[in-house]
């Protein structure tokens, strides 16, 4: 029968994950397009530790039900690692624990978003934040994502006009692009918000994973009471539990809760176990230096193999994350580069997904934290002879 | 600063969760507010074990990203249940797995309601469907629950005049009532809604604790293409782990599918292949027959202090799940109930939350799962006196 959906529905932009799913499934395929974190750099060894450990002190609390802000200390985990980290202000009970930083994009546009209000995103932008914001059918108002960050007269001039509910950006190795925003630009942004209404949302999945020792400030910190961060430990940990944060002020969050707990009630409570007793009895900074030194390399390889194999290809240079993007030379569009990329075995994410207006026909994302060098090595070759074939034709 | 949120969190109803919750982490008094199943009744060592085995077997994948559906070997595991159990012929391909089926509340309401639509659901009704649902802004329509059902006149009148999307209930073991739909029901709403629009959205968190070893269809036997089920191992396994799945026509799961993965992408992949792991190598009928057993006992036990200690007072007498609703006599408030209860250091829960109308200010929900038989006794003789003293006045 015919199912009258909600018009929502209709607002979801058509995923070509499922098509990506397929591609990926072939294990002959060398995959570029997906966006997964290195299973090599799980701890699968102390993440069971910790598990067996919860199991044998306190499994009868870890396996019931809890309350839906998450559990105490980790958001007071969170908190301290903000304040020695970043030198932000922060405490548990600025912290929501979410089933990973997606939920963040869905809870919050939720919590924002009547029909038809305006919501700014960098172009290119987030995929997966396009389809969870889609669904509360906003009008997306994207400003150009340069070299440092969001073009500032463009996003000076979109707040003033459009007056969007909130800004949403990934000021660290943005993904598509992989960039990063300059203090610089993060000073102005904020200077621009500030004594406005809109808020300024920043996804931060990558803000650990810089290949240098620099620390980047959040927007949030010359921002406080106007700025939210999403955090995640899907990259610095594992993906597979499912546990990440928003970080908001409070007259924010307490709100962001209502519609948590209308969701789902709360998030995977044994899980929320495990990683606090992860985190607290092992290194997970020796950790993140072991994935961040790996991925560094890997970025490293991806860039030098572009320049030496497609010097017509310009790419981003990331300073960190698991993400750049590259541009195509004239003539080649995006999704027969990844249709040829099929045939010689290789998979790239044409840049589609990231632009809300059709935008990016030119572009393809590449993922260099899956692949190992030795893929990257021979993945790299196959796109390079995929990508000659098509100029040849 | 002031926040502009979305006018759909004007609608979220004033949850009196905070304030049951500050009574319920008081050790002195016991609770009957709550909805927990026994924490004494989760098979920890069962679980630990199939941990163990995940962790030492498949960890990477375990804790690495998946596809939105969920693990299908569980996804099979819970069709095939479907046809054993209650003969209903399903397929992994119509079962999604969500964070609990409160989720399911939440999806399915995204994926049909726009704001004004109309949804029907039992008075009482369950209080997190109430809070899903609200906040996507529909008009609920209500229609009594008698012993044996939804009074059939109200709901053929509601189903026509309010062409309502769909239409939510609990037909086992209802919360907040403990009723349960007769066969004929059942039968009977499936031939009024045949051949309109309205899905039935049969929310079964308790089939399979049915005091009784008599089987009961769900309404989607009759009505096989226009019904979905919502199910969760939280009752019968554990609720920590926040699993529960959606088992619905395909052309509702594809979509139901979109709206998941922009939510939070997929549910914890690692807590998936634990409880598919412990499912497949215990014995979860025997298990669930120790669960109703005692569950089953402690029912009885409160229905007789209630008749011995109260035989002013009406209470349901519950087939199974894990809750019962009780009448207050004239002159009583279920406000007033509350509040002394806490002061002789017993909690109840009054009716107001499962009313979108107001009503249900003479009712009382019970929970007799979580507190022991010692509790049960001793909170039932403190209510007793709650009451007595309120009637004294």
């Amino acid at each position: 029968m015919q199912f009258q959906f909600a018009d929502r529905v209709a607002r979801a932009p058509k995923s070509f994950l499922e098509e990506l799913f397929k591609v990926s499934s072939d294990p002959s395929i060398i995959s570029f397009a997906g966006g997964l974190p290195s299973a090599e750099l799980i701890d699968t060894v102390g993440i069971a530790r910790a598990a067996r450990e919860i199991f044998e002190e306190d499994p009868k609390v870890a396996l019931q039900y809890t309350t839906t802000d998450g559990f105490l200390p980790l958001r007071e985990y969170i908190a301290d690692r903000y304040r020695h980290r970043l030198g932000i202000p922060a405490t548990a009970e600025e912290i929501q624990i979410v089933n990973g930083s997606q939920q963040c994009l869905d809870l919050f546009a939720k919590l924002f978003l009547n029909r038809g209000d305006h919501v700014g995103m960098e172009r290119p932008g987030y995929l997966g934040a396009i389809e969870a914001f889609s669904l509360y059918e906003p009008v997306i108002d994207t400003v150009p994502l340069e070299e440092d960050g969001p073009d500032l007269d463009a996003f000076t001039q979109m707040v003033k006009k459009e007056r969007p509910k909130f800004f949403y950006g990934i000021p660290n190795s943005q993904n598509p692009s992989g960039r990063t925003y300059s203090q610089e630009k993060r000073k102005a942004i904020a200077e621009v918000l500030s004594g406005t209404s809109p808020v300024f949302y920043e996804d931060d999945a990558f803000g650990e994973l810089f290949f240098d020792a620099r620390p980047r400030l959040p927007v949030k910190k010359y921002l406080p009471e106007q700025a939210v961060i999403s955090g995640s430990f899907s990259k610095t940990v594992a993906p597979g539990m499912r546990i990440g944060w928003m970080f908001a002020p409070s007259g924010i969050l307490q709100q962001f809760n209502v519609v948590k707990q209308a969701a789902d009630l709360h998030s995977n409570f044994l899980c929320q176990k495990i990683l606090h007793r992860y985190l607290t009895t092992s290194d997970p900074d020796a950790h993140i230096k072991t994935i961040v030194s790996a991925y560094s390399r890997k970025c490293r390889l991806m860039c030098e193999l572009f320049d030496d194999l497609m010097p017509e290809i310009i790419h981003t240079n990331p300073e960190g994350g698991m993400f750049l993007m590259a541009t195509l030379p004239p003539g080649l569009s995006s999704r027969e580069v990844f249709d040829e990329g099929v045939r010689k075995k290789v998979a790239v994410l044409p840049g589609l997904p990231f632009y809300v207006d059709g935008g990016g026909t030119d572009t393809i994302r590449l993922n260099f934290s899956s692949a190992s060098e030795e893929q990257i090595h021979e993945g790299m070759h196959r796109l390079a002879q995929g990508i000659a074939a098509l100029r040849r034709n």
